[in-house]
């Protein structure tokens, strides 16, 4: 990651992209997805979530997930871990990262969580210790970062409270997630400036929902800002609870083929990714938001056996 | 648009979007269509095309449409003609402007209308003569301008000769067309920049398909690079005849949405233009790739009504 081209790019479909599938996806299936990303080239996977298995049934088969995950590739594993016992959990089970999460917003933290979000982050302390007693890497999200569906825009004020809050506890790597898709670029170049400026030790991730079609054109003036690490889920796979039929996560191998058709590196192999992809809507048993997976790469050339007119 | 932040959305679904569609779409449903979208305040719409009703069964009616359409607005109408037959029909209806089309690799304009392109534009002359005579704008389009998908990378000298030919025509206003969605935002860049430097009397249109997820990225590009006007179609109507389930155009509204969210002014309503869009997926019958109609406008906010949870 020493070259200034390079980006990160985490997968996160098992854990964001699956938790709003109401049939549940047998644990085989998810490891087997999993190793399949993986094996493409993918460094850094949310394979899953601490989180309460009332809450998120989908997610009831945490450990065994982790463990059956092929750990030969190098591949970095990170949860959500919501308390001190899901903390517990995650690295009892072999992660190598653990992300704490709460909302800027606390209407949104209330919904999601029935508490306030300083209330949240009050645990927040017990879960570090845990993750670092164990070795595991510590990340910070931070939900609604650029706004929220119920107060509308969140202000820096709101943002920094939190990012104040991680960096009081030694947690630089602070993830800002468009919960519901209300990132737009200048939203998205003004909060990563600000939060540089202010706070200029951590390191920002960049987690883009597509619900109003923005996702890719956020993540252009992210890279305009220097951001180099980026979350996305194979597929566009999952939604948002709140716009029925809209789009979840920006679509990894979307993003893949855009950062190197702008030349910059991400050590996966587009066309493996392509591959998981197309095996994930197998798996789903319907056709995903992912647009690189229909079309191709865009020098995909065609033959004579494409006969369709394209007028325009 | 005498201010430097005005653009201008030129509405391409009734044209571009309908024309893959087999089942015929009545007259009437398609003149409803344009007069929503033209009262939704869309000054600019390609309504139709007089190419041939075997090509393009669909547009068979297309002086039938141009008849019906609600002129009160002052929205301007264009139609694709392909050579002096087209023309004549086309100035007939009363259109305001006509638009010449042509690829710019040989291969796919031999695909798209069976010969050479130099032949295809040796046929230009008559038609200039044609609508000038009647008092029609002229614009030039040039598709597989960022790409073909039959030979790859299309040159800059490819496109040079083209435009070339259309400026000696006296044919200023062109439209660069990513007929199966092979620009990038580099791409985009690099070709505005170099046509600008090389015709520096040219307005560009870009006109992009969201075949491969990069459409809205690539409009960030072409607005960084000073371009004013872009094409698009309603709810992101439209496909690629060349990759089954692939997206066609950008989508107007997620455009429009875009721009106003970037502080540009287009004269639009937004949400009448999403309500024309969810008209057109009733009439449709189908769901259509728009993201913004299936969300809202960023700042929708939601009521304790909504329950679900959004972890991240």
């Amino acid at each position: 990651m020493a070259s200034k081209r390079a980006i990160d790019v985490v997968e996160v479909g098992p854990r964001d992209g699956l938790q709003i599938e109401s049939v549940f996806i047998p644990t085989e299936i998810k490891i087997g997805l999993i190793n399949n990303i993986a094996a493409a080239g993918v460094k850094h996977i949310e394979a899953t979530s601490f989180v309460s298995p009332r809450a998120v049934p989908q997610l009831a088969d945490a450990a065994e997930v982790i463990a059956g995950i092929d750990r030969s590739t190098g591949v970095r594993i990170q949860t959500l871990v919501p308390n001190a016992r899901g903390a517990e959990r995650a690295v009892a089970s072999g992660i190598d990262e653990v992300m704490l999460f709460v909302s800027a917003s606390d209407s949104h933290n209330i919904r999601n969580m029935n508490r306030l979000t300083m209330e949240t982050m009050a645990g927040f302390p017990d879960v570090v210790t845990i993750a670092r007693a164990a070795g595991a890497g510590v990340h910070g999200a931070v939900a609604t970062a650029f706004g929220c569906p119920f107060e509308g825009e969140v202000t820096f004020e709101s943002l920094f409270r939190v990012v104040d809050h991680y960096v009081d506890l030694g947690v630089i790597n602070i993830n800002l997630g468009d919960t519901t898709g209300m990132a737009t670029p200048p939203i998205v170049s003004r909060t990563c400036e600000a939060l540089k400026k202010r706070f200029p030790a951590i390191q920002i991730t960049l987690h883009f929902h597509n619900t109003r079609g923005l996702g890719l054109a956020n993540v252009m003036a992210g890279l305009e800002s220097g951001i180099t690490r980026y979350d996305a889920s194979l597929g566009g796979m999952g939604g948002c609870p709140y716009a029925p039929g809209a789009s979840g996560n920006i679509c990894t191998e979307d993003l893949v083929h855009l950062l190197h058709e702008m030349n910059f590196s991400t050590g996966i192999d587009l066309d493996r990714l392509i591959a998981a992809a197309k095996g994930l809507e197998t798996i789903m048993g319907r056709q995903l938001p992912g647009q690189v997976m229909k079309a191709g790469p865009r020098l995909t050339l065609h033959g004579s056996e494409a006969v369709g007119r394209a007028v325009g």
